[in-house]
């Protein structure tokens, strides 16, 4: 069998900015693809911010064409008026994953840091160093959106097996 | 000036059930046009329940052709894991609402109460009597989520006016 290359979107939910990071995994090696945000104009409409991220994802998709997508969990522990506005731009972002026949994956900001740094109570400056060095970067991506979809994408990367692409 | 009508959408957002409820506003009346609610499996994908709900309301949508859509906002003394996943729901909801290019009011439980039965300390069973009487129904809708739709519409097309559906 031939080297298989999984390539890996790992998203950042949000309402004004949504960090998305694409990465392929070529056996143990992880190669950066494209990375960025998909920002939203804090005046206007909820509904048209919602449509904004949807249409600009499903661009994103046709475009590098994952074959997975990983999304942070929310933390749990945020006020309840922010969960509803950060739940409802995650809702448009696995709708368009989901339509894309693409497979998602759920992490905790724990389980990113554990998966990525190897212990859940580590700061967000080790988890965004630890991203710049798997993906030989320059440095670290800003805003910090950019660098927690990267995270999340090698998160994702770490658990998504060639077989479960061969089977989809 | 002919008779003109408004024909307001109602949604009570959920992940399990997303209770609409369709009523013409012509003049002061309202006639109820179509209601009831889309469900979708407890054992399914998240991101596939999203879909399904996305796509029943686009449906819904071009069947009915409504001017305008009226949507429950949620509880904020609900617990930050509902929160997210009534959000995720809302997103979507939000979402085929814009797309098929209709204006989107939001109504607090409170905001309803006050519309339907005068005062925001009302119980639910206040709220869906005076709902069946104002659309002169044999008897309240089913399940609660339905009639909580058919409110929200009731306290849309209190507030909407002709001026917005003509200024359009």
């Amino acid at each position: 069998m031939g080297r298989e290359i999984v390539r890996i979107m790992g998203i950042d939910p949000g309402i004004a900015i949504v960090g998305f990071g694409i990465v392929d995994k070529k056996g143990h090696q992880l190669v950066p693809v494209q990375y960025g945000s998909i920002q939203t104009e804090a005046g206007t409409d909820t509904a048209e911010r919602l449509k904004s991220i949807y249409e600009t994802l499903l661009e994103l998709i046709d475009r590098y064409q994952p074959d997975a997508v990983g999304i942070e969990k929310l933390f749990f522990n945020r006020n309840v008026t922010t969960a509803i506005t950060v739940g409802q731009a995650r809702g448009v972002i696995m709708l368009a994953a989901v339509q894309k026949g693409l497979t998602i994956g759920e992490y905790t900001p724990l389980q990113v840091k554990q998966a990525i740094v190897g212990y859940g109570q580590a700061e967000k400056r080790q988890v965004q160093e630890m991203v710049r060095m798997f993906l030989r970067l320059q440095a670290v991506p800003k805003p910090d959106d950019v660098a927690d979809a990267l995270a999340v994408a090698i998160c994702h990367a770490h658990s998504f097996t060639l077989n479960e692409k061969l089977s989809r």
